[in-house]
């Protein structure tokens, strides 16, 4: 009953981005505040469409935006101070206006010698195209499209 | 389609919190950055549960903590620099170890002199309840269960 | 040997704004991460100006702004999650291109009946006027510099 | 008339940690929000003490803290989305109670095929051994402060 849609399995995703955890984005709790983890979601985004071929900032450039119109995270156990977090992400949808990405965190306890990692989180992102001139929904440029679509995975990790 | 399920009505929520929007929330599109909300949800919260009488700090004086299992968010119309927001929010569900909380942003704009006010997000946040000393899930204690119960509304914006 | 000049005293300053420490303003040591106080800050200073009659929206609105170009803290005792801040400032000194704030936070324990404040932290920020268009220095306008001279503040609490 | 002390030359330092400007930087003005570079200052440190053998986590796990007392930074020209950060850092003091670091950032702008790099920023920051148990200063580890101390540079870039 989690409000975070299943997502991809580990193996259909690729470690787009990996951090050690800093005392800023740690709380009382000694674990990660809650909302700091969609900064680490925002790397493995843009640094996945990067190793795509798709810088974000020139697409910018070029008047176009993907701002986000829903998240939803499962938080699965908490990372604690210097553990090394691992970003895993996919592309999952791909239209003219909306593509989803889904995301899995995992990390390994800083000093644990065995390198064991577990998982910290699952988590979509859905975000629409606009025109950053005035935000209003607009198609993809074709060739972001193209190449958004030649991302998309499937839950066996195939390219679809 | 939305990643958040559908929340209550605002008629049905308390406004608990506002704010003005700084300059530290904004990002470079001009509006508020989409982590930056689970901030002033944080703020609703902990507000609602002291105006029903529950001070959290005091909850955690004594051991317990309600640390997010989930967190949803639909984002509607962006709010920017200097607007004026308002979280609304409230309890709808309330288990001896589970408690959830559904939220509305509205926002005036900065200047708008109408005082007209515009839906920024809708939200829901779920929680479960652990000893913080282990992390561990745990029954709430009853006064504190009895008076989430007492704040959980339903859709027709009636305590239940 | 700080790195913070000498502030005024409380005495000199005004209450300008006041908030209670989130859990998101924690670090793993229980107290604020020290870059958070940073946003107060700003929150302090925007509201002062408010007070003084300028919306800072509005000066950029009519395409100038005031980015920091210096800051140091010196931090005195640490706030805790749920204590009650209040963040003091004044302007210090005003050139049609240049302006500084000092900045004084003290807080009341969360939970402490007797309402005793301690100090967290002295502050002072400078600005330098600049274009919004491209970010180039410029001389403020004349309302906006002779209102600011108007709030700045000596040693004694005079207005100068 | 900075309010930040004159620091080292960039010769002297180690470019001990580089990243990406986010979205999660930014603030409307298109740029990184002040406060934010903290987080990447504290990123450096922490690293440069993991080059020197130091991991920073351990010695917390031994009892021991080192939390800021002063900071200072004077910002020279801002970093935008996408732009490729170095924190550059050094140790300039260490005394049985007493480190502190200064930093410079330095970043290339976002598509410049030329690699040139302009100044960001220049820091320091100034801290105090505690026992986290209590948070009171207290010395250092003699393993700590010898590793620190070999650590300590000065103007010309030499180990001192």
């Amino acid at each position: 009953m989690s409000l975070c849609p299943e997502v991809l399995p580990l193996s259909a995703m690729r470690p787009v981005a990996s951090a050690r955890v800093l005392y800023a984005d740690t709380d009382k709790m000694g674990i990660v505040y809650h909302a700091t983890y969609l900064r680490y979601l925002e790397l493995a985004r843009v640094e996945l469409l990067r190793a795509a071929g798709l810088a974000y900032a020139r697409m910018e450039d070029a008047g176009f935006g993907l701002p986000l119109t829903d998240v939803a995270v499962h938080y699965e156990s908490p990372a604690r101070y210097d553990d090394a977090m691992t970003i895993h992400a996919a592309v999952v949808r791909a239209t003219k206006v909306r593509v989803s990405f889904q995301y899995r965190v995992t990390a390994v306890r800083s000093g644990d010698a065995s390198g064991a990692s577990f998982d910290v989180l699952r988590a979509q992102t859905d975000h629409c195209c606009v025109r950053t001139a005035d935000g209003r929904p607009t198609r993809m440029p074709d060739d972001v499209w193209h190449l958004l679509c030649g991302q998309v995975v499937d839950v066996a990790g195939d390219r679809v």
